[in-house]
């Protein structure tokens, strides 16, 4: 069985990850590349990389035009424009992997004061399925549509869901003092992502105001049934791509490293994609692949857990293709070992 | 006046920068500098930078030949060989600004707690005079020997000092989250400073070990009158300089950012080196200078102060001048501003 | 005698380097800096390095305006902007030192094949002073404009020049493949410069079409007296600041490796500013200074000559600085020693 | 069939890129890590990224112990030591990829000018393999030794040899300006190659004596029949990996840049992994790829060729692997699809 799939928004870094990671996938067809320009430009000249590898141009396409090419779709659009077009999508009975931030929340309210606009689809959201599968894995398995973690929430929920779960840290006063190399911010032209400016320094942003707040925060509750509260900090790394989270949570009771290391290790023992390692995780561990890397330390009255991810594989679009392999009863590991 | 100038140690990165600030410096001359090889290379083979400035060869010299030469020190070396020959050169009158870390540490048990070796000379300790201007000034002011600031403890510090003395934060339970450059790890080849295995990563190291965290605290201690305890995590930053140190801390009662960042700005009100900001800082914003820049933002049950300064300037080196124009009654700023 | 300066085109990074410059020249006030936005921001906002070091606004200001508050111009507009306000600067008795391209071009016809537009002011070029003070220094000297040397011609220029005039090398078949940081290219965002288009990568961009090259052929020819043809190729290198310009040329007769460096030594012998070195030069030994460092190797049937400079120092804002030194009669490294 | 295969030299970067692919190799299993040290550390704790997909120990293994547990051997030592072993792997009836620069050249006189040693395996040289697959494919098929390119050899080779092999560039006088990332200066720890010393720097290295120079010169001479110059200028780009050579060669006749790109197409039309463009290539274009991107200019008396590879992979790795597929009649592209 062959899945035609299409790629919405495709100038972008994530979906070039995206079309990367697909054409390793023997079952996947790239049928479809879409943008909102007019000119029909040839994949190879927005994506050097996949020159005599992918052979589309990209296509300001319709619902309908979609509908006949594709089986299902992967949005890399921005927030709102996504869920502008998601509906259609579903009724013309495609399925869909959402990489915006339109299907993540839950509760409308939320969404719109953190974002600041109307949602364009609130009545799907309470049932949305949030395709984190290391955590929430079974209700990914032959959905229709799938909202795809941010990088920051998955690098931050890994990190502290089991901790949280096992009861051995306060679900209060947790910081997360998160960095992340300059792809994260995407590929409009931007002054604060110029070379010259992120080059060489390091800078926080977004300080007690970044969207995935809340987005951490709801992982966090539904995953140990408790409400939580966060202070999240992302910072900006001169690299490409690499997230790591430094997260400090206060234990509920006295534990040692090896303990907190060891709760760690069998949440995830069977998980093909975490590993819980002894040493301190690096970026570079774990860039261009689907692999988290965790451990924890306990240091005076905190526990910190560090995890590192590449923002845009299992930040993004490796994610994206395990999400579709579940969605699809493929292997999860398809086209995403590396 | 002339003052005669050495350094000791000159083959690393903060003797580079201190002989590049010192050579802007109209009433010093440098006149000797040291390295414990013996083939007297030139200064412009070891530091390229300096071709055509300073004509000196690096020397294998005795503490006699020192003290015929210079009347000022400037040490560079390691700790534990640092204190081992400063007796000597205090002995023959020579004043010392002291880079390393032998000076910096009050308590002789801490020192040989946290860096694991008798101290060479622990009968200085108890009247060691620490050299951050900012904090405490005065007994700089005609000193003999100076211990030069940590480049982490000058950043936190800096940020946290002037809300702990003004009580508005609790000084336990504070988190100093820090990202440092790379050139903060010395010029001695290691694989974890190898170009390949730094750039485009990022990690934490010595989390919950890293000997800065009893200066940190001591620091802290000192400029609030208060037990201070602190949780201390240094990571490394793909670039070649800059320290942003994000120091989270409770409030002691409800407090607005504006207000934090006013408690900030009265304190350094009258300092040429350090500057408020409301944005957020980047340490490109100081690098190259020895300039602090600071700010503040209230985010839940936090305040979250944020600080840069450039690790080999206001870390280091520029650090190492300020403190010598003091030494010497010379404006403060002199050689300094850039 | 104070200058008052003003800074045409201010939001640049060859404007803030000026800035920086200029705020350490004990005999300029700098007095404006213009947009041509009309919301008047302060500095700091723009360049978050100068707060607390300059207290100016941004403004969009007329020529009057200008000939009141300031007796001297720096101009870092874009070319044919630039040339459509100097002659009223000139005309109201300003001095101008212009950064951007419009009078180095000696031959209108050259200007207007390379740059594709029309001259706006067509009649000053024949006579303009190009202020590359190693090679061409006396029309400097009190001149009213100067016309500020590109960063890849200086780099190029100061390398072949000696070795023309010496008849060391041939006027033809002259290779200069270039190299330069990102902040060459200016502070307007663009997808080309944008960080992880950069970052991890190298191109060459331009081949046989930079507008630098009819400069660079000017320049050799003025100083050699013969024709010269070059082809010039350059590339972005992953870094904020620096060029290295490796020059291949063909000797004119056989001719040793050291017989080359002392050709260039003894051109540069009393220039403050050019080291000539034995080893490779590479762009960091001259970052942040107004220095080039050249060297040269015979290899085969060609000599290479290798030269550095920082191309926003020494190849613009520092250059720039050294021209205005000349222009007043100050010391020629005035505010430019580091 | 499952082939069993060990690497020689495991701990640098080269042997980490073949793990990673050969771990993409479904006929392939590695069974043998070796290093000189004794301690048998994890190849997690050597290469972090294999946590989890590779659990061996590097062990100091006799010729007798990799006979009994491999078929074939990819070496990753420095030259000379690689020729030490190989021949004893040889006759156990192992077959070898050798990454080393021992079997490049065939002329023992020409290696030992170059290398400075004696070859300790000089008959072996004159009938040795040069695993290029796209300018000498066929004796690869089935050999038990392969020499396995060197990096900038690669780059230098597929970019000038259709063009000297079609009569269209002259043999001499050939320059190639050649940059690349500082992984291809090894792992080990030295001042060169610390992160502070290459970042933000550029820098040529080797300039007329680097060991490339010759294996360049064998590649074109062999593919074109002709004896050929070079002159080979090696620079070190501030990245982890990648490789652009900017090669300027004489055309035999006029030629338009049309023809040139053309002339490259048709010499690699059947080849999978090398891509002629029409833009200009940069090395993240093929960063974590086999490809090699190429394109071509004509300016003034040169033909300008471009050619970008990952120097670890298509420069070593990916080669590696390539010629190990056609040595075993595997699809020539096994685990190299990336």
């Amino acid at each position: 069985m062959t899945i035609r799939v299409g790629i919405l928004g495709a100038t972008g870094y994530t979906a070039f990850e995206l079309a990367r990671i697909l054409l390793r996938h023997n079952d996947v067809e790239i049928t479809a590349l879409t943008t909102r320009q007019d000119d029909r430009p040839h994949v190879s000249s927005v994506h050097p990389q996949l020159t005599g590898r992918l052979d589309l141009p990209l296509e300001n396409l319709s619902q309908d035009q979609l509908a006949e090419r594709c089986d299902c779709i992967f949005g890399c659009l921005p927030h709102a424009a996504s869920a502008a077009v998601v509906p259609g999508l579903l009724e013309r009975g495609l399925k869909v992997v959402d990489l915006s931030a339109d299907y993540r929340l839950r509760d409308v309210a939320v969404y719109e004061q953190w974002y600041g606009e109307k949602h364009p689809d609130p009545a799907r959201l309470p049932e949305s399925i949030y395709g984190l599968p290391e955590l929430f894995r079974d209700p990914i398995r032959g959905a229709d549509l799938v909202a795809n973690p941010g990088c920051y929430p998955t690098s931050a929920s890994l990190a502290l869901a089991p901790l949280l779960k096992a009861g051995m840290i306060q679900p209060t006063d947790i910081v997360v003092d998160a960095k992340s190399g300059v792809s994260g911010a995407g590929r409009t032209p931007k002054l604060g992502t110029l070379f010259p400016e992120c080059n060489e320094s390091f800078a926080a942003y977004g300080v007690g105001t970044h969207r995935h707040t809340p987005e951490i925060e709801q992982n966090l509750a539904q995953a140990s049934g408790q409400t939580c509260s966060v202070i999240f900090t992302p910072h900006l790394v001169p690299m490409d791509r690499g997230i790591l989270s430094t997260c400090y949570a206060k234990p509920t009771a006295a534990v040692t490293t090896a303990e907190a290391i060891d709760a760690l290790r069998q949440f995830y023992v069977d998980e093909p994609f975490v590993q819980v390692v002894d040493g301190l995780p690096a970026t570079k561990h774990v860039s261009g692949t689907n692999y988290c890397h965790l451990t924890a330390r306990v240091v005076g009255e905190r526990i910190i857990v560090l995890s590192v991810i590449d923002n845009l594989i299992k930040g993004a679009s490796g994610a994206a293709v395990q999400n579709f392999n579940l969605m699809y009863d493929f292997a999860e590991t398809t086209a995403l070992a590396n």
